[in-house]
């Protein structure tokens, strides 16, 4: 539509490869959103009278209800919208091409469906931390044996390892209220590089999509993909540690080891060897990870080329952004409900705390503080026991020693117990703003 | 339809999850394709009676013609496929499980998509190639002004840039023969990892499936997704540079310097600004090779941490190959019609031949020789020049330039049109290995 | 040292393989600081008299006075500050060992590290800020043909460009210190995983070493690296987008634009075409940020096959953190430097605004509102008179044009002065922050 | 040097900023050598006399006989060395700058040091490979738990494991011959982009350096970097399965597995817990090929904005080659290494191998061929067994089991050892290929 004067009809073919028509089935709902608040401001600037304005926005508002299906040939979805609107109301549809463009448009929408997808993911975060610290509390004396390098390391609990994902989280969920600040910001009524002329309140058209303020300037607004990267680059971040985390529950299920017993929905088995147990659930959220890590490659590479300022080149990193997103939300879906079934073989690792000596650590510091010798001294002498046969001089009773933990942070029973509670006692504050911004957001279904 | 007795009906919700039902309807044609293989095999062992093989196949081939339609619940097409056999031909079609795993046979099909795939990139290329040399020779004495650093370096043709695509081209496919040997290999009959029992011809299931050889070790057949790393790493080294060449696309597009004219069909507008000629389709190719990037560092981050050996995290890294190699071939074909349409806006060129002096090397080359004086010593004095009013003292005829240019590869006309002549003749010869190879790979057909 | 009894003597060149000698040099001082502290809370506990604190302290700082010069042979400082210590105190030195462990020390250490140079970067980004907000009160009104898909766009300024990449510096610094509330907690006291008998006020030892808060699990304290990868992943998105306003500035260096000139010594030359003029130093800063993102890569990849827990894997991930930090700090002194020095090409840009039709959006905006035409209308009308000869009748005076640009964020130069003034009094009191903490940060050489 | 009288003396700082100086140590003898080859054709080309050429040359084997130290402020080791030239032989020096520039130049460097790393890579791989199978048979029937899902799966033999990855390390070498061919092309003579008029034989100056041809294309010659992203990104496909096998050892090393048994030279202790025996070795090395992806990934970030064409962001990329190169090259050593000193804990094995059913699918197989039932209907019944107390019922005696094994690249310890013998033969041939490669890029020392 928008080509035909400029550069004559164009060529399906084309047209197809460089649309997003398909990709913009994400972004339609807050697409057409912000037209709406748009005509509201033309309307509010005397440039539409009430009754065009209310015209345009019953025919945007019919387009939203009818459902997103562009047929082929429309660069975009506001290609789309426009030739709808001028298909149902005629002309007056083109009133709606002044004073925005695509550019600062197409901004406006991927920033609401960031914001919605940031809310929801902090949603399952937040869910995710219950269920971590419930599961805390419940598990803070069933022993794990805590590894490093692989190799047994120390006596510790299953409870004390979820506190230890859910600060993960909880670092996390700090780091993205600020950057939902960042997101946060409208970029509408910015053109398409340098402003418009038409006299936009682009305040008030913030407050009519729900932001918490403006992005000032112009060029920033629509040529920028900062308040994208920032974000999937804290998410993927993460999501590489839960990827961790993934690999120690892996080493827990393997049947040599059979720390861990999971319900069996997350288990899949072979086509040709009946005894497996594979832990698919958790195998896929942790390739999807790494499909993450690529996701965030792909923004980052699609960008280099690309001068300050809006190029066709954006349009293609976005459906990374929501890739992304959606690993995330599902992935942590996924290992919550697997964290919920998952129950401690307290037998198994009760054999293998009496076979592999991880007290001696302890055991060293036990007597090297009483006997008041230097560590490492008593350390040399611990090593030379351990390749003897000897090994049992240097073992102790792994719940005492867990007991005795008493500094921060250790996997103490009571404190881990304490911790948790505390935890889940700050947790509601975070729900309340997540709700908050959440309703702010979903505000916009008035409009349509 | 494999866990249940193993461990329960499971949850679709999860193996919905972990499902790659809907990647698999790329590989669909070749793993039924390998089962008729695989029941040929039975057959001639003497494991299956020639009626319960012929009945097994037919069934096979209704499967086949009736297409993919899987519905819910299946983990995957093989899934799908064997129970979908078991509907038809009730118990007869849990024969297929044996001597097979899903892992072998995921390989096996895997390899004969990327075959086919890798075999329509090189068609592409080779098109491509044509295109380019073709092109260049029209465009043999059709000035360009080479830059390096953004900046006018060098008076060249645009046929000389063109042989300069060419043979990184050339590279590539030589690279392509390569890696196409090393994929054209049959993991089939490898079984889970360490083989199986049920004795396996499995060269004669090999020369079924038209590979040009087998993999040796079943670990190695069965774990490894090397030949899938290295022909996209290949391919995407190639698409970075390419994309670089898009990059002196839109140079040379830009107003200021209308180098080339494009048609039209390649450019897009902006829905405010009526002046904009967009370059869309080359941005599109260009954010999709930042795109490839990603999808290859998505496969290598998925692989980090799984063992040698199957798990079912590679699952997920298939897509990103479909994803490179669609990129590859669509993007190339795109670039092609470009190249194909573009022309030289010489009387631009000429312009700015005579305002940037893009000859100082050859005058001080020219100067140092004939004054036998060190060329050091007279680029000073040209670099002193330049700086003062004298410039047009520096200037040389381009033209002349260009056809004074004689060492091998220099954007002399004749020479440009001669080597490209002669690289045209030697395209025939790899033509013919394209094509050899692919009725290879099409024989598989007849088993359909 | 510490592997001799346990596994024999080692083979050096095994242990320099696996080393970090070299690269701990970074860490050094915050190594000795940290063990400083820690002896300082075993005497607070009772663990060591006054004088063996005493003694084991003054060796420490002999240590570090005397700098970082290890031999061959150790695994890492850790081991090398100790060999010294007990090559200096004797056995008394291996109290050191006691209540801590590698993996919490080095935690501690290159968090230290890393709050030192997020500090110094916050610094860098404080003057860069200034330097980009009284560049653009200066250039508020020197004209630039603003640009989207590398083409004329629409006219603004200087100023309003420097403004853009202001506001995104802003939106780092205002991650940068929500990342930094990430990082500023301790580890020390954690031990190699889940803690230590020992009793140790872990709150003390942070606040000896100007930590703000202690990492509460000893699991996420010793084995995550979320800390690090946070605020290299917002640093690297920042960087793409700084780099995109390079890919501008190229642009406009190119002399068919000619749109700014610089300060000569941001240029190289070729060593033989005396008349190039390239932008060598922005260059290699564009091409350190594809660095930065290899960099962060490479930290995302090593960790994958990690468990959540301390693996050698790791330590190898620190020096990829080093490397992003000196790219952001060195690169935005060097962009600083060239903004700074820019000067706007008056005359080329009215030039080429004289022959590119920048303000057709405008001109077409004015038509609509003031003949009240529906957009697009107009539009079309716009498009059919550019592609006349009658081009003359769309141009609209660019300077007046930005004049009339009223709405938030535009390119009025009255508003870029106010808003670039607003914002450097906003400015103040983002110093007393880095103040504060880099404050408390070095307070730690107090120690030393 | 070269920019003084184009744009003024400079300022060390920036001068620093961008220079490559401490990278050039790589290039060094290699940039000397192709300058005397260019000296030799000038010499040839009647440009230079006899007397000229000589005492050129000979200035020049002094410079490379003194050895690289150069001082602060020179862009790179082409205008070091030129410099160096002109204080020991006056103007006289200036000559090498006639015929070549920098761009070319640095090309051909990079190639032959690339050309040297790659030859050195494949000696190490052939001598790996040797380990490998001469270990593999040595290995051929000390059983193993073969693993998919890092869950017990078949019964296998360390030797088998390492034929597959000889296999693969097999396919690395044949893709590096294709890859060599790419890399082994003389860019010498290309000039800056679009050549030189000095007349130089641009074959004669690729023999003198021992090239296997010339690359055509001056433009493909000075501003392309695929000879080296190609190579890199074959490398790093395969380092990252080579990755995956570390994963294997890792998990045959925990202790609670402990299958095999390595030299005491590859561990690593705590400083805590001394009873720790980390495989520091394996671990560095997977971490480094971590790094190595974030390498690749580097180079491909930094030749995204750049144009067909030299900038020097180019310049940047080439560090991460060598990078690449010294992680393969150590990596695969250390990984030798510790390949022969490894031990099967057979003991260990057979304890497991009673314990977890990993013979069910041949169980399976068995009795579908014997009682002729389709594979699935057994299969079932063997999982109802598995569930149940029967679990002795489909255990089979595995070494058995690996003899019967008679499909091609079974464990059959048979089999194994006869194609270990096999591939042993054929690397003969590979060998002979190196050396003629590795002699002829040696032939250069001549010149020095």
């Amino acid at each position: 539509m928008y080509r035909k004067e400029a550069l004559g009809p164009g060529d399906v073919g084309k047209i197809n490869y460089t649309s997003s028509i398909n990709d913009d089935a994400e972004i339609f709902k807050y697409v057409v959103a912000a037209l709406i608040v748009h005509v509201n401001e033309l309307e509010k600037n005397g440039v539409l009278s009430e009754d065009e304005a209310a015209k345009i926005r019953e025919a945007l508002r019919g387009i939203y209800r009818d459902g997103y299906r562009p047929g082929e040939g429309f660069e975009d979805v506001h290609e789309f919208v426009e030739a709808e609107l001028i298909k149902r109301v005629g002309p007056l549809g083109g009133w709606v091409g002044l004073g925005r463009s695509r550019n600062d448009h197409v901004a406006t929408a991927i920033r609401l469906r960031l914001k919605e997808y940031v809310l929801d993911l902090m949603n399952v975060l937040v869910e995710f931390r219950k269920t971590l610290l419930n599961k805390a509390r419940e598990t803070a004396d069933q022993l794990i044996i805590g590894s490093t390098h692989k190799q047994p390391a120390q006596v510790t609990t299953l409870g004390h390892y979820l506190l230890a994902l859910d600060e993960l989280t909880s670092d996390l969920i700090d780091l993205l209220m600020a950057s939902y600040r960042v997101i946060d910001k409208s970029p509408l009524g910015a053109g398409p590089l340098a402003g418009v002329l038409t006299r936009i309140d682009r305040r008030r058209e913030a407050d009519g999509l729900g932001f918490g303020g403006v992005v000032n300037n112009s060029i920033y607004a629509t040529g920028s993909r900062f308040f994208m990267t920032q974000v999937l680059a804290i998410i993927v971040s993460y999501l590489v540690e839960v990827g961790r985390f993934i690999n120690n529950v892996e080493m827990w299920l393997m049947p040599q080891l059979n720390y861990v017993i999971t319900d069996p929905s997350h288990l899949a088995t072979s086509s040709i060897m009946p005894h497996k147990r594979n832990p698919a659930t958790l195998e896929v959220f942790r390739a999807r990870i790494g499909e993450a890590i690529g996701h965030l490659m792909a923004v980052l590479a699609i960008e280099r080329p690309v001068e300050f300022g809006y190029q066709l080149d954006l349009q293609e990193a976005t459906r990374h952004a929501w890739a992304v997103m959606r690993i995330a939300i599902d992935g942590i879906s996924i290992l919550k409900d697997f964290i919920e079934g998952v129950k401690v073989n307290s037998e198994r690792v009760g054999e293998d705390l009496a076979k592999y000596p991880v007290t001696t650590a302890e055991y060293a510091e036990k007597v090297s503080i009483s006997e008041h010798r230097p560590f490492r001294e008593v350390y040399n002498e611990v090593a030379r026991v351990i390749r003897s046969d000897e090994l049992g001089k240097v073992l102790l009773d792994p719940v005492q020693i867990i007991n005795e933990k008493l500094n921060e942070g250790s996997p103490n029973p009571n404190q881990v117990r304490e911790e948790a509670a505390r935890r889940l006692r700050s947790i509601e504050q975070l729900s309340n703003w997540i709700l908050n911004n959440k309703n702010k957001l979903l505000s916009i279904l008035k409009l349509l």
